[in-house]
């Protein structure tokens, strides 16, 4: 439970969908879903995750963070490629387990460690059996080895 | 692990990310984080979760099936608001760990079960200590006592 926010667990589903009270409600590892959207087009970008730390760090700082799950801890977005993220506004839904950061991107514009501005850079395509992933044209906006190396 | 798709376990990270093998990588509950949509603006209307079964029915026969969390059970979009959504496209993220769902709005064009467009229509407002969520002007669509019946 959160030590900064309402506890989502002490109010009603009435409370927590039509009010003004942010009750962001962490999952049992501590963690809220995140959907990162440009500001301007309001494309989505990226789906991440944030603990109760990197929310606080985006708010005081205006500078977004995550928390990597992969790696298992906090994740100040672009600090090894460059690719920052500045935000704009933080946008929560109904029952307040998910939040959507609508950002403006620093660098060269990829929210993707692929290089590409948006990690769903590709789409299914044919039947069901025969399904494949196809491009949607999506290029890097830079070599991701240059940043990261060989990996 | 899934019996029709790869296993993303059984892939090199490159293999994941830039190939053409779809291999979602649900969760420990079986579950993929989904991201809705409007196929037109690209707008988000909703933050949802799939499980296998979900993602089939929703490929096989176009219409959008969820799996609930809450309430622990697959769960086909509008099937009881009339708030249905067609398939459009289903893109990807890198490390196919998420699905963005291009959808078709049917019915009042609501995603949200408060009667919105979409489930986020509250930005938070203020600053850390201060802050309160403000409504942003998407109107329900709908009552959706009429609906639902009062909660």
């Amino acid at each position: 439970m959160s030590e900064v926010y309402a506890d989502p667990e002490a109010m009603s589903a009435a409370q927590i969908e039509s009010g003004e009270i942010f009750a962001p409600r962490f999952d049992a590892a501590g963690l809220i879903t995140v959907v990162a959207v440009d500001h301007e087009t309001m494309a989505v970008l990226m789906l991440a995750h944030m603990n109760e730390t990197a929310l606080r760090l985006t708010l005081e700082h205006g500078e977004v963070h995550y928390f990597s799950r992969s790696r298992g801890k906090l994740w100040k977005k672009g600090e090894t490629s460059g690719e920052r993220q500045k935000l704009v506004e933080i946008r929560v839904d109904c029952d307040q387990d998910a939040l959507l950061l609508l950002v403006r991107r620093i660098g060269r514009g990829a929210a993707c460690h692929t290089g590409r501005a948006s990690c769903f850079y590709r789409k299914i395509s044919g039947e069901n059996g025969e399904m494949r992933l196809e491009f949607i044209g999506d290029d890097p906006l830079f070599d991701p080895r240059e940043v990261y190396g060989d990996q």
